[in-house]
């Protein structure tokens, strides 16, 4: 099995609802580095798992929808508690729409799964996994 | 699937036995580094794996019983080899018998595994990655 | 000359008036790693530069004020531009004034100088260096 | 399940065939920073995966017949697109080789599964899982 | 003092002259992590030291006319030994010269002095400090 | 100004003396990640401030002589309080009295300064500069 990961990050505003999350109910922000890792059985003619230019232009993309914003206020997200769990799975969710619809190419599409990481601290971080 | 880690550290001395361990079986130390890792296949209702700030106080209860100590002197690791194999396995099977007993409520109780990861150095580490 | 170094963090949201801002215009976050270094020419009779780990208690104490905040709301930072140097600044203003008062000890009134870095991306940092 | 990680490096030249590549058809550079993960369900009766020790040499062997090298003239790699993928594969192949060959004795005969990784720059890295 | 570091990083090939740099005589590689830092003794009237964007920008470019390429065949660099300590000067030196000719606007002007690091390895870096 | 620094590590127990050391009072030990940094005006022939190749090897023969040891039973350190800040020092001044001895050449005997670093935690460090 192989993997290619890439690396972006995103500082955005949000705050938490339910008592558990304590001070983090009021509106803070923080810096999100995002790992986003592309898996695959073989490689494919050029050797590679995906073109890694590309993966990072896509991971950007997806970031670019989020990044210096408050998402609080984001209507996408209306309703949504953005822990960092549930920002993982929509950024990886965003990345696997784009990769079946042709943003990777033919070699997008050979994909078999995808995880994306989103450190928060350099002592906490929160993993989504998916098959593609 | 999803997963949280957490990271903190701990500051101990000790020896190793057995030849193969070359200058380690004289009396030195080592940061480990500790990564804790929660995995779950569905989130909770308040959309996270666990608790994040409770993950990491479990963590830290963890390690303050061997912290700034000597491991060839704790009663409760007598006869055992402490190999950064060895600790990371009784730290995830003292989180995980934590977990069992409620640290972190009904959430944790939910969980599906835990991996716990020491970094000895810049350039090694272990693993042991259990069920719960 | 000696010096030790103290790292913490805190998550924050604020936004920066003035066009040249672009993006970070618009209310967002940040996950501020923080560096705290006390500089002195001599060590004390311990043999340190400061308790390091009062050192690590002051920063906490001091961004325990900011964090879990928005930083647009805060009385104490009315009428601030709270750039990544504007806040180094006044984070070490702050641990100056607590050092001043003997928050650690008579060693911290020996120190020589104080200097704060906040890094608030793995590819972007400001530090503030001041006399003590 | 155990797994036990050693990191090394090695700074190489070469150029890679492919429109997709863009620019790094040129002949250009790389420190690639290399994880090797050995992995195993139990310990043995050391209490270890493998002797850290002897797998950072092993790892230490495999990476000096490509250090300081251009892998563009390199005989044992003529006809092969040097991807970060591709490296991941040679490496683990042949610390895989290595290792059914004794280098890391009868604990090593008993290892499950071997996983190199290669960190290219801090924003991309390759892995290469296999059985052993 | 007032300091404000971006980071982004190079690919290149290169070898070198000397009987002391042992097998870096080959032609080989690197990757440099670049670290820039901009000093000042005040800040400007909107709090910063120089727009940090606009630092990374002028940083990228100057590392884009080295990217990706063989430093032996640059005729920029023809009769040049590009140890890691001469490509920092060469580096610092060209930034220097862009913030001269108003690259960083009128405030750019106002800086104080550059600092450039090259990480070469994760064990080994070099700087280079000059006025502005 | 030009430095260069090199970076190895050592693993050491040890147990601190007087009560502002709280827990550190236990035998207890610690990873120190060490930096070591030498400083010069101008580059030498080559390029270089020193051969970085023998700097590491400088820096490896000094932490030999306490890796894998308890410091509190070495000779050489009889009655010394072996702090992050005093281990600095002593790092330093024996690397010192190696390029004073010619270890590093002529090039060496031209260096200005020098200045180490312990890291001994994610969050803690210690830093002695001193004129060569």
């Amino acid at each position: 099995m192989f993997s290619v990961t890439v690396r972006d990050h995103m500082l955005i505003a949000h705050s938490l609802r339910g008592e558990s999350f304590g001070p983090a109910q009021r509106l803070h922000g923080a810096t999100y580095v995002v790992d986003a890792t592309f898996r695959r059985v073989e490689l494919d003619p050029d050797g590679v798992v995906v073109d890694i230019g590309r993966a990072g232009e896509e991971l950007r993309a997806v970031l670019a929808e989020l990044d210096y914003r408050n998402l609080d206020d984001e209507p996408s997200l209306a309703g949504v508690n953005t822990t960092t769990e549930v920002l993982a799975r929509l950024i990886a969710d965003r990345l696997a729409d784009r990769v079946r619809a042709g943003a990777l190419g033919d070699t997008g599409r050979a994909l078999d799964g995808l995880a994306v990481t989103l450190h928060e601290s350099p002592v906490a971080s929160a993993t989504y996994e998916r098959p593609l």
